[in-house]
């Protein structure tokens, strides 16, 4: 290396956010589906098989007390984008107790225009955005990403699960932009027998397209890159099939890590490394209750998806910014997805909207400086409008109970399979509010040992944890919940740009009902 | 680096075991007390508070799919240093059927002199060999390590449990070679109410020194490093107490770490490393029974210590050799510590003892040229002499199913923890002989989803783990039970040594009974 280029790489390594004249980073958020906490080698996936995401975490930080704002999808990714837990921005449901919500085609609602989404802010700042993906705030006209500050989009509104014969109930669409291109299981096959799609191909392809064409204008981008293979039914293209120790999960996997090492790869190609942040997570915790083939791992932590146990809502992290989070650096800050809202903004000098509570909170200081400021910051979990569980610092509190009904159980669905800790992973809804259960992530993170009542480890810890949930009861204010209707009419039969591919369906009467939440 | 220090360097790279004149590399066995798989940074703790030994992976070889031969200490230990099952060595117990069993301080028996131990074979190359810590294969003066083969212990004879008072039962004394320095809770203390002890301190020390010691004198060395800090009770000294977000386990975890790190630093200090073996594991899966403050994590796997599911039998496991075993790779071969006595004789250039079964295999091929020979090797689950379980592959044949009884489970010992698969984690002892329940650990790494019985794979993966059971059970020959018989009367009374102490108590008549294994 010459003395030169030495100078140079100095200068871009000491390139701060103080400079303000300095052109803001773009900003990268890949969100996987349904993906675990375990399903990383880095996370002790025993099959080792992420050697892309591995050495990410390598080249920058890995945070492993990062969580989601709801165990569910639709919700999860609604608060990444608004910086605020779904009981504010809308994303839940008050059709029953405790209940997940999520955007099927029936559903009439979606991300109100109340709401700020992150390409919105960031468009202030000249900023160009993508999401290459799974959407899931909403499906009709009014919902979709270009109306909610997106310029781009390629992927799908709704998961990409049945009917798959386009009859009862239409098959997803694939957009372009503002107009459909196809259909899942039509144009975009999945093979439901053998599990091969190029579907991860393609949004791959997005992805680097995109790039390489805002590096080219020079303009700073968002690519919110939210690809939906681990997703059941899951699915690999050719070349990663039967790949995988893990059968067809871990070919899914195996080809995300892939791809994720490809965008990293062409970042440095573009010399544009070094001015771009990216971040890595998931929606939710694994779906075990979709058994071995067709879902993940969540490492140590109890039970997955739909609960607010550690296995739901706890995610892999990691964060990547070459020459500005320091290589190889383990976080034990606690992270949520809402941060990546706030996050971003400050990366991108943009001040937050103070008209509204934001739940995230900016993490420059953790990502950039090392700072441990927010180990002791509360993480709160939700189903529906029900604050289940409250953790804070290496405490967590579980003010209700519940995995799922008696009656799914015995139907054969179970979102713990394995696992069973009496009195913790209740089929009854259980409320515990004048004396949670508590547990001690640090020492037991499969939440399996509640720390006795008698203990004074307990009486103090409740008293702190109470005084933060009394708080933040006393502050909230719910949002209109979004989720409450559904009507067949509604459904996916006749997106924009049907008509050009001569692929829109009958829509049926209209006939609204109250949705019905199970779990 | 000048030019002749790269010559000498690629040289010293280029050492072979082909050249039979060089002198035969050092080895260094590293054995955990209890450690689960789970508890390195490397393999998925959310801590990460393993820096050394994640180093130490990053530096050389990380083994997932290694295997204790017996999910309990003694059986363990005894199969390590004669590289044959316990059922072969006389490790295990008739009393009962499928009965775990160790070395108390009752028990009669220990290590037959007709077994030949590592350190007797390494002394035909001239290796000096010490023992640091826990031996477990016998306390009485004709089982102990220097009758086997080593030349220098320093340690205790059983582990360090109570009764803390030297009344009812003898304190467990600690050896300086042939004869007791002291006893725990007197001379070596651990504070039962902080858990504070220097023993790690002192093994450490005495590990360094005789790797010093042997270096000097030029001459290569074994050293058995186990120390017993993450067995219940657990211990860490002064430094580390309070340090870990884990707890006291946590801690002694973290003063282990630290430790290897010394040890290695040390080899590289004194220009060793490059002909120095080092292998670090664990006896048997983390005590889940003994709660969250005294016991570790076993990661995903499936119940704990005493069982043959996962988390009893796999164990963390790394080889670091630089310049000979390739850094930051993974293999993903079946291993076990049986084949570490046959690996540290292809490492010595020794032949392997022609008048015995081994179990072990040679690693060598993996471990310095990355085979995947050994991915197909079969490995047994022995309880007793019941074989529970099989692994070939990726798949596991359960034969028998048991965590513990009733009854115990009712007093409270619970080997399973939070952990529930019907018909897998009984709590009475269940055949499956002629239907054994099999699950495929690359998908199912967790063992919670059997496989169908009515699909080719089962019936196809059936007749070859069949053919591999038959094979085994028909040339399998038991060596005798030395774990059958107990008495008071054998127990710590009067180590060799004590005379000069003062420390001998009177030795109880004989009272010879029937041990009780009740798991």
């Amino acid at each position: 290396m010459s003395a030169l280029s030495l100078i140079l790489l100095s200068a871009m390594t000491c390139y701060s956010l103080a400079f303000s004249n300095a052109p803001p980073p773009n900003i990268i958020i890949m969100l996987m589906d349904d993906m675990g906490w375990g399903d990383l080698g880095v996370f002790g996936q025993p099959s080792k098989e992420t050697p892309n995401l591995d050495a990410m975490a390598a080249q920058g930080m890995l945070l492993p007390n990062f969580y989601t704002a709801n165990p569910l999808c639709s919700p999860s990714r609604a608060a990444l984008l608004t910086g605020r837990l779904p009981v504010r921005n809308g994303f839940y449901t008050t059709n029953a107790h405790a209940r997940n919500a999520y955007t099927p085609q029936e559903i009439v609602g979606g991300i109100s225009k109340d709401e700020i989404l992150l390409p919105q802010m960031l468009k202030k700042r000249g900023y160009v955005s993508k999401i290459v993906g799974k959407w899931h705030l909403g499906h009709r006209p009014q919902y979709l990403p270009l109306e909610h500050g997106f310029d781009e989009w390629f992927g799908a509104p709704n998961c990409h699960f049945g009917p798959y014969n386009n009859s009862l109930r239409p098959n997803i669409p694939v957009y372009n932009n503002s107009e459909m291109l196809g259909r899942y299981y039509e144009e975009f096959k999945i093979n439901r027998k053998t599990g091969e799609s190029n579907l991860t191909q393609i949004y791959l392809m997005e992805g680097l397209d995109f790039i390489f064409r805002q590096t080219k204008a020079q303009r700073p981008f968002f690519l919110y890159w939210a690809p939906d293979a681990t997703h059941a039914p899951v699915y690999a293209s050719k070349r990663f099939l039967g790949k995988s120790q893990r059968g067809r999960y871990g070919d899914a996997v195996m080809e995300l890590d892939y791809s994720v090492g490809q965008i990293l790869s062409w970042l440095r190609s573009l010399s544009i490394d070094h001015n771009t942040f990216v971040f890595f997570t998931s929606d939710n915790g694994a779906a075990v209750m979709s058994g071995p083939n067709e879902s993940g791992s969540n490492g140590p932590f109890l039970c997955g998806k739909e609960t607010t146990f550690e296995g739901g809502m706890r995610e892999p992290a990691i964060a990547w910014w070459p020459g500005h989070i320091k290589e190889g650096t383990v976080s034990f800050t606690l992270g949520s997805v809402m941060d990546l809202f706030t996050t971003s903004l400050t990366l991108a000098s943009i001040s937050a909207p103070n008209d509204r509570t934001l739940d995230g909170l900016d993490l420059t200081p953790v990502l950039l400086n090392g700072s441990d400021t927010f180990q002791n910051r509360p993480i709160f979990f939700y189903r529906g409008n029900e604050l289940m569980a409250v953790r804070l610092g290496q405490y967590k509190a579980h003010y209700w109970t519940w995995s799922n009904s008696w009656e799914e159980l015995k139907s054969g669905i179970n979102f713990c399979p394995g696992q069973e800790v009496p009195g913790v992973t209740t089929h009854d809804q259980k409320e515990h509010t004048l004396q949670p259960i508590i547990f001690h992530l640090g020492r037991d993170p499969g939440e399996k040992y509640p720390l006795s009542v008698l203990t004074k480890e307990y009486q103090d810890v409740l008293s702190r944890i109470s005084a933060v949930v009394e708080q933040h009861k006393k502050t909230l204010v719910p949002g209109i919940p979004q989720l409450n209707m559904c009507d067949v009419a509604v459904m996916n039969w006749a997106p924009a740009g049907c008509e050009k591919l001569r692929k829109c369906l009958k829509v049926p009467k209209s006939q609204p009902w109250k949705c019905d939440w199970p779990h």
